[in-house]
């Protein structure tokens, strides 16, 4: 059994996202999604609202499951059996960081591989953080989102004002 | 009549910028300088500061106005009546970035349409916050922004010492 | 009056092109599409060939008209009037000959304005050489082109095995 | 079940692939190095040697076998009923060409899926046609080939003398 | 006489910094290593910490020396008698930043000559920031860092905690 | 002593490379400018013309010598004495295939120091290719060549024709 783990911060999971999810759920047995407890930067949602979020948009997989970590992301995946790290890869995305991360994580576990779906088109030029600053000046992005992610959104933003 | 808006943090404008404003203006009837209100980084500059130094900068441009703005800038192109939107492009630009907003505002409002102008030569890697970094830190960057905007940006470094 | 010019092989034109040719016919008053004789590489499709799959597919558009050049583009855009070249712009676009080619052009002839309209998202990824590879090994591009292209294309492929 | 694919012009196999190759053995349950028949540029080897040079390169892996093909990849993908293509990604990569071949190939079989896995570090640098140009100018390339491969380079650089 | 200089934050020194001290204390008489006193964003170590811990891993190389500076790198630059600047360009660099600062250097003192040394391959995806990242999650960093530096990290961690 | 080598095709020498040179021949003892005899596409000029052009245009330059080669640039520059090889860097240029160079140079000759200066900023865009096809088609370029260099171009043209 193949168990791969997805990991992010998920402030808040878009359709890039699901699309993602659904099509590594396709290949492996197991996939969980892996919510990084203590991002960087503050984070827009709260872990808890972030899983809630995720767990409600992710709820057709059935082998698909919403775990929070803190830590180094290759010490979860050791702990929930993965052998499989998955990244969702857009053309606009920052490959010098993403190549930097996947070397660094050989060198930290060299047993856990990771691979790279890439964004369907639709979503390629879809950001989290490009969202939510859109989002937060009242922009529509019901289109990029599920409903309820969409409409917590606009909750939060009311609530931030 | 075709009405251009030309919109930024303008934190403070640059000969960059007036290159690309000038250009504009020779292409379209009347152009919109939008500098935005609230960018998300504190400004150099405040509002203020900045609508009047590219007021002054850009008086020689009979079509051209520089205007405050706050919000998504794409209602506040719709706003002036604004059908294109300019953006200036530099080798040095992230160009992911600006494909993503660019599709995003494509979402957004799809009859706004979006050209750029490529930044001439000698403006090509003028970015506004290294010429910051550089007079915050006593350099020369007369060369590179009009002269009242080099002594207001000199009497600035003086005043946050 | 502002007329454009819209420059390249067209070899042959592609749903992206025709995207450009109709946004750029919205901005300005006339556009020439300006085909090059001598493209570098042997053409998949000779020039009157060309002209004619062009000609057809921007029919539509009244201010459009489909010409054939050879020499400099610059000194064809001066005989035609033209005061803006128009470049189209994807994400996997080839960003430094493009750069290159803007410098070249402005120190050919600083007068023409080059300006750049971004692809549109589904045709992001719609390069003309990548068409044609997949074309003659029989794939269906038809989502890609106008319908009498898909034909031309097809009626090609098998006179050339 | 799950078959992958891993299709290139392999001219010749080298450490970079192999390594891709394994490590896509340890994932799934049988792997096709599809070897492209006709790529466009004449190739270093002849389609029977690129086999050969490959099929010992990877004797030691028993779910994986080496066939040719011409075509479509995504055709011979069904004819092996693979639901995965396997590519090896590189930071000196041509993302741009990656992410149009990718789209293209998922707009001709939206049920074939497209993952890659990012080269091991000492891999990260080595392209097929910078070796050839090397070993043509007889340059040492051993290390970055298997010995078998390195020989056949030797042999056929002094026959094309 | 060449004297170099060879400026950065230095937030620790990494095998990545010293592999470039080493390479560029063979090619020129003098080398100064400028740690710069106040970066942008908090460092991770104070500059003392920053400049021991540098002295401690260059104390081999007898014509290289260790010295911390504020204001603008040329006039440190100057003030040393450099008439070279060093800089190590890895292949997931900021090309976009290195070329600008370049350029921004070269107009504020056209007599320092800039020149980059790639870096050695087991360097090439080794940013100090992720580095600092994979530490303060308690990874092992130990084959990035000399040993007395990796210790120090250790140290920093607990404190911060 | 310290001998540097600036190898390529120089077909033919630009202003661009002229301007490495000179800040090359400030910083090492002798440079040796290197030019390939038989490079992979056919040149424009050839090689006794490239060498002619080149001497003339170096000609003020007592340290710098103009040679052909063959074979290998490493073993080249290991007859000539140098221990250092100068490379140009473009913002424009094709830095996947400059890394991959380097790294390959590295492990045909370890001792064989590579050093990049960044074109001025005049150059950035000036590519010896996008030169060639421009005069071919007639356009001026003589801004960007010496004088001996663009009636060498011109004549060429001439016949070529």
């Amino acid at each position: 059994m193949t168990v791969a783990i997805y990991a992010g911060t998920f402030d808040p999971i878009t359709n890039g996202h699901i699309d993602i999810a659904t099509r590594a759920a396709r290949l492996f047995d197991r996939i969980t999604i892996a919510i990084a407890e203590n991002p960087y930067k503050e984070p827009f949602f709260a872990l808890e609202e972030r899983l809630e979020l995720a767990r409600k948009a992710l709820d057709g997989l059935p082998n698909v499951e919403v775990e929070a970590y803190d830590g180094l992301t290759v010490d979860f995946a050791r702990k929930v059996g993965a052998k499989v790290m998955v990244r969702g890869l857009r053309m606009s995305a920052d490959f010098e960081r993403e190549f930097e991360m996947a070397m660094m994580n050989r060198k930290l576990d060299p047993d856990l591989e990771l691979i790279c779906f890439m964004a369907s088109q639709e979503y390629q030029f879809l950001s989290s953080s490009l969202l939510k600053e859109v989002a937060s000046l009242k922009g529509d992005i019901s289109c990029l989102v599920p409903e309820h992610v969409a409409e917590a959104i606009k909750r939060k933003v009311v609530v931030k004002e």
